[in-house]
């Protein structure tokens, strides 16, 4: 290995992985071995603020250094994977802090879903479909993301995600409640999420609780109730919703492929890593709206941005990623 | 006419309307004569908070008053028709408000949808579906309201509503113009309502500008684009949108009738007043949910709530509202 270094090169990269419930960091060598990794709060700019984000990142990744048994001056670069790869505020207040701690370094931003698909796979070319409490896809070319679709935030898009998910569930159970839809399963699960009986004398009364403990909430949080869905097997509202769901995120990946579809499609974030039927739901629904006679979709399932993060660290230092590095950066990550 | 006065009986009664936009009140004598009317700021707790609404509704009854020439100690009492008929804190307040004004008289309060159905008809059994930014239908018995079904808010229900087509009509846009949905005339249209060039170069940047608009303000102005659905007329996606929301409003509507319906059924609210065809779509979907060989429903359709407050008013006052009395309401008011 060269480089540009006068004195000694770096020795480790960091990758970190900023979620809305922890910041995960890794410090990676250049063969992908793991030489340390830590976890710390919310990193996610855009549900913790910037300032909370900031904190929860410098803190996870002196913690990896600290567990690396590095100090900051052997550090190649330090990548953040990112929704949004972070507004211009969190990218001075990140530095800031950084600096504060002591630890100065390249920073690099880029995109969550980006990691997500270099998590899922060494090549250079091909597409991601991440469902979370949002939902997107991405095209991929030559390492690069080249094209998205959806990512448009609960109100006017994330079709397919775990808030239209949980939105619907929760809807389909106050309709049910209210006379106004059919009996459904998901109406008693709600109820016992919420700790509430149903009062079967009123229940308009019963609506009007729930109505009232769920609009004292933020809006995105009806993501929560997405798992209903999942755990009414064989209610047909719940298998409905489901359904919608797959094939709302096959068009969202369909708005971004060019067929013929090249390269592996990796799925990723809680609602595609956790419920593998939704998966093959998209994989049903891109083989039917993919022309005939192309080949089979290689399609596969991430349950971990943070490999992806440390992959991405290690290309922008101007490293190859190659077969046996992802795999081991997969094996000792995750 | 006989009362438990001791002194002069009360020879007018007042009426009023709070309104998100504003708030009108109306003075009329024991036979629905109209002896002065008057308009302030809105009306309504929710959206214009307590203490507006207060001032609001005091100003437009004094004004209304002073219309009429009459002072307070000649009234029998005010009849405030409110959605969700006000909470205790905008009650108090409201009181508040009247004594500090010298207008001192008994207030009572009513729903707002039951306002709307004695606006459309003098009958005391019935139905009304009520559908502007939100969405409700109550069923009526004996002049009171015995059964409600939606009216649970933007997030959660309000199924057909103004806010139900606007975000629809929104996101069938967006969609278009990210590749993920079918091409509409509704997209140049929610363009040029925001004011937006479409960017045929990168429709990703028009997306971004529109979003970043639309998320700017607070969700239920997605309302606002409801019109845009009538507007697109012979646009496949308007067409579905507007199919659904007549068929979301009969389900809601159904959800609080006893077959056989009887008495008429009042359709009132922007979206219903103004968009007869949606009426029309609403009629037809309740002929096919009812049993077959059931009466035709008697619809009728109406756009103004204060001649059903005035309606009400008299008869909280014990006065009986017979059909001369509301067509006289009726011709005086609107």
């Amino acid at each position: 290995m060269t480089g540009p270094w006068t004195t000694t090169p770096p020795s480790a990269y960091v990758a970190v992985d900023g979620g809305g419930t922890s910041t995960r960091s890794v410090v990676v060598d250049a063969t992908g071995r793991r030489l340390g990794v830590a976890r710390a709060g919310s990193g996610n700019p855009v549900s913790a603020g910037t300032e909370l984000s900031a904190r929860s990142i410098t803190e996870s990744v002196a913690a990896a250094l600290a567990a690396a048994g590095l100090g900051a001056d052997r550090l190649g670069l330090l990548l953040l994977a990112v929704a949004g790869t972070g507004s211009p505020t969190h990218r001075e207040e990140l530095r800031r802090r950084l600096i504060e701690a002591g630890l100065v370094m390249p920073v690099v931003f880029e995109s969550d879903l980006l990691a997500m698909f270099a998590a899922g796979t060494h090549v250079l070319d091909g597409y991601a479909l991440v469902a979370g409490t949002g939902a997107a896809a991405i095209r991929v070319e030559d390492g690069r993301q080249v094209a998205v679709a959806d990512g448009l935030g609960w109100l006017l898009g994330d079709d397919g995600s775990g808030f239209w998910i949980g939105r619907r569930v929760v809807r389909a159970a106050l309709a049910d409640l209210d006379g106004r839809g059919p009996t459904t399963a998901l109406t008693s699960l709600l109820l016992g999420r919420l700790g509430l009986a149903p009062d079967v004398a009123s229940p308009r009364e019963t609506v009007a609780a729930a109505v009232s403990r769920l609009y004292a909430d933020r809006p995105v949080r009806l993501a929560e109730f997405a798992r209903l869905a999942f755990e009414a097997r064989g209610d047909e509202a719940a298998a409905t919703i489901l359904r919608g769901a797959g094939s709302a995120l096959a068009r969202t990946l369909h708005a971004v492929a060019v067929p013929p579809l090249r390269g592996p499609v990796v799925l990723g974030g809680s609602i595609l890593a956790h419920h593998p039927d939704l998966g093959a739901v998209v994989a049903g629904e891109l083989a039917r709206i993919l022309p005939d006679g192309e080949e089979p979709v290689d399609v596969r399932t991430v349950t971990d941005g943070l490999t992806g993060a440390a992959v991405l660290a290690l290309r922008r230092a101007g490293l190859t990623v190659d077969e046996a590095v992802h795999a081991r950066l997969r094996s000792s990550i995750s």
